[in-house]
C-alpha cells in the first residue's frame, strides 16, 4: 500500500476517499490540497487528513499517489502546476466522470518518470464539499481504471490495492468505452432529472408549490439526482458530448413512440414496454447496487 | 369513524389502508374484497381483514364505506357490478390515480342515494399485490380528495377522518386540476423512468450487463420507478392522456434545448439550468416528502 497519498480537491469524493483509506490503513500518510483555505481548516479541525495545504507544489512533494479529485475544468491547470513537483516514479490517478478528458487534457503534462492510471469511482450523493464525504461511500462500489497498456502491472495493481482498502470493486476499461457506458447509466439520467425538475421550475408559482407537495408521485425521486454538483455535470456534458447526444437522440426517439402509443391509446405498447423494464430493477437488486448509500 | 369499511381490490394500496386503519381502529370492521381467490386467503390467513370474499354484491352490503382500489381499467365493471347492493346512504370513494376517470367511469353508474368522493392517495412503492402492504405507508403523505360541490360536507369529513386515521394528510381540489397536477409530478416522471430503462433494455447484451453494473452512477434511481405496476400505469397513461401529452411537450422541448446547449458548447446555459434545480430538492426536502417509505 502506498504510504503517503496526496489528495488534490477535498469534495464529497477526495474527502470519502481520505476517510475509508484512514479508516482501513491508520498508518498511510494523507495530505489534502485544496484551493480553499476554508476547506483546509475543515479538514484539519475534523482529523479527516495528515495535513492540509493550498500549495499544490507542498501537498504533492514525495508522495507516491497523487490523486486528482478537482472539478474536471480544473484539471490540466492543476497538471501543470504539480507536474514539475511529482516525485520520480509517483503514480497520478484521478476520480473524474470523463476518462476521454484525462487522455487529452492530464497525460500530455505529466513528465515521463511518473505512471497515469485514470480512475473513476462509481458512487456518489448529492451532496458536495469535504464534509459531505463518510468513509463507507465507496462500500460494495465500482471503481474503473482506464490505464494504458503501457503501465506496468504492478502500478495498476498499487492503484486497485488503494481502492480495495477504501471498499471499492475494481474494473479495468478502456477510456473511450467507459465514457459510452457512463453516457447511458449516469450521464443521461442526470440530464433526463435536470430536464423534468426545470420543467417543473418553469411552471407558474401556484402549480409549482403543488408540484412540491405531492412530489412523493414520482417527482421527487429526480429532485435528488437534480440537486447534484452543477459546475461537476456543465464540465461532464461538455467534455462528454458526443457519447451523450448519441444517447440523448436514442432515448428521445423512444419516448416519441410512447408519446405516439399514448395518443393512439395504443394500451398493448405501453403494456409491452413497462412489463418488461421490471426485469431490469430485478437485476440492479440482484448486482448489490440497488440501495442509496447514506451518511450515517 | 366508519363502523364498517369494505376494501374492494386488495393491492398494495388497499391492503395498506385495511392495516393502516386496523392498526388504529382495531374495532371497525374491515371487509376485503378482491377477485383472487388466492388474495382472499392470502389477506384471512395474515389478518389484514375481518372477512374476505370474492363476492362483490356480498362484501359491500351495509358497508358504510366502500373503497374502490382495483385498477382503473376495472373501476367501471365493478361500480356497475356492486351498485344495485350498495346500502342507503353509503359513502364510495376509491384510489385511482386519473380523477376525470371516476366523474366518467364510476359516477354515472351510481344509485342516487349513496355519496360519491374520489380520493387518491400519494404513496406507494415499486412493489404491487397484498402482501407488498405496510401499515405506515400514508404516514405523512397527501390524499386529495375530489368530490363535487353536491356532496354534503359532514360527508367529506368522514372520507377526511378514514384517511387521517390511516396517517395521510388531505387536500380538496377539483378532478381536472388533481389530473394536472398528477401529469406533472407522477405520470411524466414514470413515463420517462419507463423510457430510459427501456432504452438501456435494447442496448447489446454486454453493453446491457455493463450498465446494471454500473447502475450505481444514476440509472438506478430510474429503474425502481420503472418497476412499477404495468397495467395501473398502462391505464394511467391512457386515462390521462390530454395532461400528459401536453407535458411530454414541455418535457421535450426543455430536453431539446439543453441538447443543444451540449451540442453548441454552451456551458453557461447548462450551468444556470443545472443551478436552479437545486432549489426545488430544497423545498421537497422542507415539505417532508424526500424520504422514500419502506416496508418494515
Amino acid at each position: 500500500m502506498f504510504k503517503k497519498i496526496t489528495i488534490i480537491g477535498f469534495g464529497l469524493i477526495g474527502s470519502s476517499l481520505a476517510q475509508a483509506i484512514k479508516a482501513a490503513h491508520p498508518d498511510t500518510l494523507i495530505v489534502c490540497a485544496d484551493a480553499s483555505e476554508e476547506a483546509c481548516d475543515y479538514v484539519m479541525a475534523n482529523k479527516l487528513a495528515d495535513a492540509a495545504t493550498t500549495s499544490l507544489a507542498e501537498a504533492v512533494m514525495d508522495a507516491e499517489c497523487v490523486v486528482l479529485s478537482v472539478p474536471m475544468g480544473a484539471m490540466e491547470a492543476v497538471t501543470t502546476e504539480i507536474a514539475p513537483h511529482l516525485a520520480e516514479g509517483a503514480v497520478v490517478t484521478d476520480t473524474g466522470s470523463v476518462k476521454g478528458l484525462v487522455l487529452d487534457k492530464v497525460a500530455p503534462h505529466l513528465p515521463e518518470n511518473v505512471f497515469l492510471v485514470p480512475g473513476h469511482p462509481i458512487a456518489g450523493t448529492e451532496h458536495s464539499g469535504p464534509a459531505a464525504g463518510f468513509p463507507e461511500l465507496f462500500e460494495g462500489r465500482w471503481c474503473i481504471l482506464t490505464p494504458s497498456e503501457a503501465v506496468p502491472i504492478r502500478i495498476v495493481e498499487k492503484v486497485t490495492e488503494m481502492w480495495e482498502v477504501a471498499g471499492a470493486r475494481i474494473e479495468i476499461m478502456e477510456p473511450r468505452h467507459h465514457d459510452t457506458v457512463l453516457a447511458i447509466t449516469s450521464h443521461l439520467p442526470h440530464l433526463i432529472a435536470y430536464t423534468i425538475v426545470g420543467t417543473a421550475t418553469d411552471l407558474e408559482r401556484h402549480l409549482q408549490s403543488e408540484v412540491i407537495k405531492f412530489s412523493a408521485s414520482g417527482f421527487r425521486d429526480f429532485t435528488r439526482i437534480a440537486a447534484s454538483d452543477p459546475v461537476m455535470w456543465r464540465d461532464i456534458f461538455l467534455n462528454n458530448k458526443n457519447a451523450v447526444l448519441d444517447v440523448i437522440q436514442r432515448f428521445s426517439e423512444d419516448l416519441t413512440a410512447l408519446q405516439r402509443a399514448i395518443r393512439h391509446d395504443d394500451g398493448d405498447s405501453l403494456y409491452r414496454c413497462f412489463e418488461r423494464t421490471r426485469g431490469i430493477r430485478r437485476q440492479v437488486i440482484e448486482a448489490g447496487q440497488a440501495d442509496v448509500p447514506e451518511k450515517k
